[in-house]
């Protein structure tokens, strides 16, 4: 019997769980529906666009339409998903053309995926002011840039996407102001690992502003005005706001589908809803975390790709379970690194357990050795039981802070204790590390606190 | 009561033995015995120094004397071992001055390391012929290098020092010819990443002569000719031999101290020899593979360091068990990086495995963000499990080679299967990764490679 596997969205999740049916079971009929022109297009690769590191924005695709059709899957661009009847098992859509058809489906993969949060902020609809998500919102800052060749940028959020557009838009030129609610900036990592990304920006030149919550955004003469709390006022040519996104998932909600963490839709492990024969995967729904053993709001990339396989694969007859998150993630702001994988202090607390975080510094190799840098670790463990929580680490982008988290995120996939990081079998040789590697140095500085009960 | 614990040798075992001891057990008494000047000095690093990239030789220390005195240890150095008597306990040396004195302990351990093969060739006692393995071997090429300016080089032998001492004299300004009796070099690798390597010799102008046993040198006027087999000949100003290294056991022999593979000592997985009170760790004893489940010898760094801090542990009352090597290795080769981890077919399948290899290629990161190049990967795994046997990896020095080894040797180390490298949460932003990181795509290739019965 052939498998009709309807799709609803085209980005990281949707095309994984096509390529994967179609792996799977190379029987299976995979159609997917899309918004827009560009399948499986790496949004995470939109601030090099706009920095002009990626000339033609063509490359950013993962995959082309034909890659994409040569696996055996049926894309329909421009089409929007309007109503999903699970009784019938049929979605409605419009097509190209804006005309109303009806697709039927034995399967069906729900990969809406995530829109970025318009904050209620007055004046965030004026001209000049973007948000940056999907392909036609880079078309826009990046057609601003071209047109109006904009001297000077606010950018509101200091998370991700708000360093990735700083170090952009520094690289164009431009005098950056950063905007931020919080404390410090990238608030995925503690605050001192968020001071060493601050001394970066202010080594580029970018003014940062911590602690002040943007209130109003006002037309300037020609250029805008934006003012927070604490009597923050700046103007600029431009503004991006980049503060946080949602699930979308309005179409599932309103096809009964239940939602859970964060309003995202719930699934199982086996990435189904709570409807027959529809599936759920991608920055549309919630994730399954390995530590916390509990469902969580993370959109990345990387897992909705996983998500996607999972489902795809199970959608046409597998048995796969997601592994879960371990929110393991990197950013690349100027010349540093900065990753993480696992649990901080306060959300290890909310799990129940008793964290201790100890933070230590080693060469990223031998010092003898020439343009060693020094690698800035925060290790949490578990005082009670020694096993491994997380990491988190900055360091200069050619010192490996990447992969190094990668070791502690396989360590915390095994539930490894942080002393039997020591017992890893790493790599040495003087260019690229020490013979005990800066992940088992800060293990060995984490166990020496923990001991010393401090 | 208070251990007095003797250690021979204060190279990475030695020195790590009696830092672990003290912090172990505060009021142990620590004595090392070492037959140079030279503490904890990383001969890992000999070849930067002589290529001029360390400028001073003492940086080469990961401690200074003084810095291992302030831990309460106490060194002997220029001080000799002549004999261990296990009966009544008592060590006999030659001391500084040439005066024999008996030194007593409560635990004794041995880390008399290495020694380089040095191969019976005629004409291997030549002025202009060196070995490197210590520092006095290398102050003494570093001293012919100073006063005789040579312009050419041979080095015998395509090992990792053959490999990193080409490098160095090419940085020198020397012709080098690297002559290697195998089929390719660096045979730590297979065939096909070896001649990548060997592609990067000759992209640095570098003669390399794979399968010439060398069967003679000899002096050519002012120059030396190496002579080979195949006819092979060629004349320079210095031939560096690196053949290999075997372990020095003569002292441990004389002792009845039992010796294993490749006549290392032999040691239990907690470091002790089969006579009471005595231990042994580092490039002298035989080593435990966490995968072949037997000993080995396989004589590196990181394992010395691990070895030395569990026999020093345990001299003063521990009970800690090494872990086992998985032969992670690393080794930097002009631009390239060149990395393995676990078993290569041959081992696995003396070890009674079904391995299948399968080798692809992956960016180092998203291709369209600048300066991406490819990693050159090589994965084995057991045809009937599908568990993860070994990695083998070349790519570029920045492209984090040497950690993402890392990240299949925590893999290989909790006995993961290849597919389920799939479900790893690693890290990834367009600069440093794919959303499949390489070591996904690797593992994807395997298991497309292993379904299709390849």
């Amino acid at each position: 019997m052939t498998t009709r596997l309807l799709i609803i969205g085209g980005s990281d999740a949707g095309i994984s769980a096509g390529l994967r049916a179609r792996e799977w079971d190379p029987r299976c009929e995979v159609t997917i529906v899309m918004a827009d022109r560009f399948p499986n297009y790496s949004i995470c690769g939109l601030p090099f666009y706009l920095s002009g590191e990626v000339p033609d924005w063509h490359w950013l695709a993962h995959r082309t339409a034909e890659d994409i059709a040569r696996e055996g899957i049926h894309l329909l661009l421009d089409a929007t998903a309007q109503a999903i009847d699970p009784a019938s098992h049929l979605v409605t859509i419009l097509d190209e053309a804006g005309k109303a058809r009806q697709l039927p489906y034995d399967r069906l993969v729900i990969a809406t995926g995530a829109v970025p949060v318009r904050p209620r902020i007055p004046g965030i609809d004026l001209s000049g002011v973007y948000l940056l998500r999907s392909m036609q919102d880079s078309f826009a800052v990046h057609e601003y840039l071209d047109t109006h060749a904009p001297a000077s940028a606010v950018i509101v959020g200091g998370g991700y996407i708000g360093m990735e557009m700083a170090d952009a838009f520094v690289r164009l030129g431009l005098a950056v102001t950063v905007v931020e609610r919080g404390a410090w900036v990238l608030k995925t990592v503690d605050e001192s690992l968020g001071k060493q990304v601050l001394a970066e920006l202010w080594h580029h030149g970018v003014e940062v502003a911590t602690g002040v919550a943007v209130e109003r955004i006002a037309q300037a003469g020609p250029q805008l005005r934006v003012m927070g709390s604490e009597g923050f006022s700046v103007t600029a040519d431009l503004v991006l706001v980049a503060v946080s996104v949602r699930p979308q998932t309005e179409l599932a909600e309103a096809a009964g589908i239940a939602t859970g963490e964060r309003q995202a839709i719930r699934v199982t492990r086996t990435m189904e809803t709570n409807v027959s024969d529809i599936y759920a995967a991608g920055d549309c729904v919630e994730t399954w975390h390995r530590l916390l053993k509990a469902p969580t709001y993370l959109p990345l990339g990387t897992t909705a790709h996983k998500q996607g396989r999972v489902a795809g694969e199970n959608a046409v007859g597998g048995h796969r379970e997601f592994a879960g998150t371990l929110g393991t993630q990197v950013v690349k702001v100027f010349e540093l690194v900065v990753a993480r994988t696992g649990l901080r202090d306060a959300e290890a607390v909310k799990a129940g357990f008793e964290p201790l975080t100890v933070e230590s510094t080693s060469w990223d190799h031998k010092i003898y050795y020439p343009d060693a840098h020094e690698l800035h670790m925060r290790v949490t463990g578990d005082r009670k039981t020694g096993r491994l929580l997380g990491a988190q680490m900055v360091g200069h982008y050619q010192s490996e802070v990447a992969k190094r988290i990668d070791v502690f995120a396989t360590a915390l996939f095994h539930g490894m204790c942080v002393d039997d990081l020591n017992e890893l079998d790493l790599s040495y040789t003087p260019p690229v590390s020490s013979p005990w590697d800066p992940v088992q140095t800060s293990a060995q500085a984490w166990v020496e606190q923990c001991q010393n009960g401090e």
